[in-house]
Order: structure tokens, then C-alpha cells, then sequence
């Protein structure tokens, strides 16, 4: 699998796209963007497809009408896609690349912080489909990835603290050091030098485990941290047609999962709240009730990680650093540490 | 990229699934299958899902019957899939595979010769698009594949000579004591000990190609031979409502596609003159005329193996053995190419 090329800029991202168009020679450029980005980088002369913004365009439809848009545009396998934007934009356009004659380049340029630090690393493109988020997709990592801090800082405060969500697991399965930066973030400046910085640090966790993993047979399900709680509030939370940023959902699932690590393996008590204050401080209370539990549960049997037939399949950490993989728990330990969770996050 | 396991059986296919089955010891085994080869093994115990036969049943929407079975069926990242049928089934399945829940491993098990000798083997998984034929597809190997070749040898004979439309190109580009074999191949036995050693060095000279370049990024491009023609006489018939099985149009394109060797490469006219013999012997003149010219160079454009933009790629030969690739020729050639063929096959 090729390794993706990380450049990390602060204020240079179409200086470094050229670059690395310059160093690839592609026959054509098709970029692909969403309606908040597009006019982000000067990308205007080249074909393309603009994405309505919204997860719900996360479909197979959307990856159908790029593939027209690309038809239309006549590309060739020469040609490299060029995506903008946050997470959606690269799933979907990873996977519309992947796809398109088998297989063309892409190169990704992150717009949101949560896609610098997850959705644009690790060569996970794909649709949601049935309602399952990410269904379908496959394993085909971008070419290069182009992180500009500054495009960053147009955030607003909430696409911020999505990405922080991630920011905050990678820091607990890396190390004490790593933790203790990300624990005593309260102000930072998106648009500075110091974030740029934790960014390079965080997206380093995700490279490394995913280079010794890439296709999750298993260390990579370490990154899962979070997430089997996370993507089920995520999914409730839609249901109830109250959307919560990813970024949320995985503070929150990351919040009961360490207590399930605590219950189960030992974590620390003191840095369990540590991470209670911190995800209370940013985040606020978690949005679901124990009249949700059930669903909770139910979507948690549908993850895609998730291949014991019906019990969950959890990472939990012995320790800040020391994740454990192909955990399982069972019903009453996950509803306490929902009830735990939800108490100490007010 | 995980290379694939060739089994070759003489009656036994299902003997060597189990045995493949107990060394990847799946979760669950999902099988595809279509309508005509959904009795072939003893599987029905198995969930799985069963294609309409025909080249118009190879779209998106038959991959989303797949995935929707395969969510009913609650398959997990550790199960299986078995595609038992033709390169419908094993491009198909294989996609539907290779995409859901980012990848499952399959395992292809042909009962074309075709399938046997092509599409089974080497990773392409696509289902065709806009009309256009595999436009959207993942390379993606199967874990293994079985070759029975007295499941093989309950065929129609035209779905025989459909295979050796391949095994005649594979051995044009592999030597010329290969390609003598198969040129005094009059009748034969297709479920013959002799035949099966046949299809096996048939199916090694794919695997040798396939194993150097898996992504077609060059030498892989020789096993297009007589495909730029072939695809486009392909789909000039189907347009006419008058389809003709893959091999035979690769026959015919071999035929183009030499005499344009023989013009621009030099290719020796006396084995130019057996392939015509073998060719108009096995099957039948071409089924096109002088004014689907227009259309045929139209629809070589498309090809997507096409990156010249707008000229057509070929695959020739200097010699037999001797495959250069990324050849083009203008529209005059191509035209007289066409005309010497159809005369040839009389």
C-alpha cells in the first residue's frame, strides 16, 4: 500500500499543492469540494464536482454523480483528484478515486481540524449506506495529505472542538507526554504556530499505527478508542433528528469507554477524571438518556469493527499509552458505564 | 497486495473450498452465485444471494442487492464470501466484497472457462456503468481460486470457444511454444487431464503478469492484447441488440490487433495468417461492418486503459512472446486494420 506523503504548512497549502501536483505530472486535475469550501483554494479553472454539505450526502447517489461529473470530464486513470474539505469530501472522494476505472490518485487537503487529524490519514474512504455510517468503501490511501493550520482557523468554534474529540484520543493511546499537552489545552489559537504543532503530533499517532496495520486486522482497531459508544450516539443522535458533530460523539464514547476501561482493566481513577473535566469543559453534557440505552446497544451489534457476532468489540486502555484490543462487555457494564459517564459529565 | 492461491481440480471443487474454507477458518460463509450455477456445489446451507444471469445484471443496483442480502445475513468483517459462477459472479461478488465494510475476503470458484482463464484470476473486481463496461471496480485479489474443469466441461460449446478467445491471446504474448500448442488445437476434450494442464499454463502466464504490475500500471497492460478492438466490437454488437460472448470479440480483436502489429511492428505475417485460420475455424467471421467503423474508433476512445487523451492504447506484438505496450495508430490504420480482418475471417 503506498504511504501517504504528510505536508504540514502554515498558510502555503496551494504553494504545496502545486508541489505535489508538479512532482505527480497527472494529464488532469478534477477536484472535488462541498458547498462551504469550494471557493477555498484558487481550484476554479480546473472540472470538478461541488458536494452539498451534510452527511446525508454521504451516499452512493453523490458518489454516482461525481462519477457522471468525472465521465463528463473525460478522466482518464492519469489524472489525480484533488479533494477540499472535511471529512465527507475525502471519504467520499477517496472512495469515488478508488473506484473510478479501478483507481485513480488523490490527494487530500483537509479543511476541517477533525479531518486533518482523522478523516483525511489512513486511507479509509467510503459512503454511509442503509443508514450504516461507512458501510461501504474501501482501503485506498490518498497520495498526499496537505494540512494548512491557517485554512483551519476559519473554523467555527464547534468544527474545532470536533476535531479536539480525536485530538484528545490519540493523546490517550500515545503517551503520558502526549496527554498531559492535550489535557492542559483550554484557550489555544487555531491560527498558531503551537497547534500546528499538536496537529503534527496527532496526526504522527494515526500514521504510525495505521503504517503497521493498514487494512485493521488489528493494532489499527486501537484508533476504534472512543468510537463504539461514539458512532452509536452519533446514530441516535441523528435519529432523534438532533445531529451532534463526530468529534462530540467520540468525547463522549471516549468518556464511557474509559470508564469501562477503569471497571474492566484497571485504568487509573485519577486520570479517568481528568478526562471527565476536560470533556465536561468543552463538550457539556452528553445528549442521551437511559430511554436510549437500548438503541445504543442495538447500533453498537451493527459496527463494522465489530466481528464477534452480537457482543461488542471495544479498544480499552490498562493505562494512558497501553490500549487493548478485542475487548468485549457486556450489557450491565456498558449501561453502568453509560450512567457513570452521563453523571460525571453533568 | 495478497497473492492469490491457484487450485487446479479434476472433479474436486468442493473437496478443495472446504479445505480453503477450514484454513481461513470465517465467522460465516457468504456465497454469490447466479441463477445458472446456484446448484453446482452443495452451498445452500449457507446464506448468500443469486444474480439474474446476463451481462445486464453487472450494475451498482445488483451490488446493492448483494450488500442488502449481506447486512441481512449480519456478515462481519471475518466471514467469507464464495463467488461461484462466471466473471459476472467473480467481478461482481468481488466488488460487492471488496467494498463492504471496507473489504471481506473471497473466494472465487469459476464454471466458465472464461472465468477460469480471465476474469477470476489477477484481482479486478468492477461492475460496468453508464454503459460503460467495468468502469467502476477496486483491484482486489481473492484468497483463492479453485478451477474444476469437470464443472467447466458441463459448458455450452460457445461458452468454450468464449475461453479460448483468452487462452489464444495469453499464449500470443507468452511464447511460441505455448502459442503452437493452442494453434493445433482442433477439437479437444474440455474435461480432459490435457485440457486442464492447458488452462493452467493458460492461467500462469496471467498470474506471471499480474504478480509484476498488480495495479496495471505497465506490463500488465500486454494482457489487454486484442481487448482495445475486442471491448469496442463488445459493445457495438450489444448496442445492435445483437451480443456477442466476450471471447469471441476478443478473438476478433486479437485478429485487428495483430494485422496492425504486422503493419507497425513488424509482427511476421505467417503466424499473422495461422491466428486468421485458427480464428475463422473456432469463430466465425466478424460481426461488423464498414459503417460501425465510426462508432467502433468512437467507443476505443473510452477505453480505460485510454490516458493518451483521445488516441487509443494498444498493446502489440513484435513477435510472438514479444508484447510492446502503450502503442497508438491513427484512425487510417486502424481502419485498414479492420478491413484486412474482416476479409481474413471471411
Amino acid at each position: 500500500m503506498t504511504s501517504e506523503r504528510m505536508i504540514f504548512t502554515h498558510g502555503g497549502a496551494m504553494q504545496a499543492l502545486e508541489q505535489e501536483i508538479a512532482r505527480l505530472q497527472p494529464a488532469g486535475i478534477f477536484v472535488v469540494s462541498d458547498t462551504n469550501t469550494s471557493g477555498l483554494l484558487p481550484l476554479q479553472k480546473y472540472p470538478g464536482y461541488v458536494i452539498c454539505t451534510g452527511e446525508e450526502a454521504k451516499t452512493l447517489e453523490t458518489a454516482r454523480e461525481v462519477w457522471d461529473a468525472m465521465e463528463a470530464a473525460k478522466v482518464t486513470r492519469k489524472w489525480v483528484m484533488v479533494c477540499v474539505g472535511g471529512g465527507l469530501v475525502t471519504d467520499l472522494g477517496g472512495f469515488c478515486a478508488a473506484a473510478y476505472k479501478r483507481g485513480i490518485p488523490h490527494i487530500n487537503v483537509p479543511t476541517t481540524l477533525l479531518g486533518a487529524v482523522d478523516a483525511a490519514v489512513g486511507g479509509k474512504t467510503a459512503v454511509n449506506y442503509n443508514g450504516l455510517k461507512n458501510e461501504i468503501g474501501f482501503f485506498a490511501p490518498p497520495r498526499a495529505v496537505i494540512i494548512d493550520n491557517i485554512l483551519l482557523a476559519t473554523l467555527s468554534s464547534e468544527e474545532l472542538r470536533s476535531g479536539l474529540g480525536e485530538m484528545i484520543k490519540h493523546s490517550l493511546i500515545d503517551s503520558p507526554e502526549h496527554w498531559h499537552k492535550i489535557a492542559a489545552l483550554e484557550d489555544f489559537n487555531p491560527s498558531g504556530e503551537e497547534f500546528l504543532q499538536l496537529i503534527e503530533q496527532s496526526v504522527a499517532v494515526k500514521q504510525r499505527i495505521v503504517e503497521e496495520d493498514p487494512t485493521e486486522t488489528g493494532l489499527r482497531k486501537c484508533l476504534n478508542y472512543g468510537h463504539t459508544v461514539g458512532h452509536a450516539i452519533e446514530e441516535v443522535c441523528l435519529e432523534k433528528s438532533a445531529p451532534v458533530p463526530h468529534g462530540y460523539a467520540v468525547a463522549w464514547g471516549l468518556v464511557v469507554e474509559t470508564v469501562l476501561s477503569t471497571l474492566n482493566e484497571g485504568f487509573p481513577t485519577e486520570q479517568l477524571a481528568t478526562l471527565c473535566t476536560l470533556v465536561r469543559n468543552i463538550f457539556g453534557p452528553m445528549p442521551v438518556g437511559c430511554k436510549e440505552y437500548d438503541r445504543i446497544l442495538e447500533l453498537m451489534g451493527h459496527d463494522k469493527k465489530n466481528d464477534t457476532n452480537g457482543l461488542p468489540n471495544f479498544t480499552l486502555l490498562k493505562e494512558v499509552g497501553q490500549p487493548v484490543i478485542n475487548r468485549t462487555a457486556d450489557r450491565a457494564d456498558i449501561i453502568t458505564a453509560l450512567d457513570i459517564a452521563r453523571d460525571r459529565l453533568g
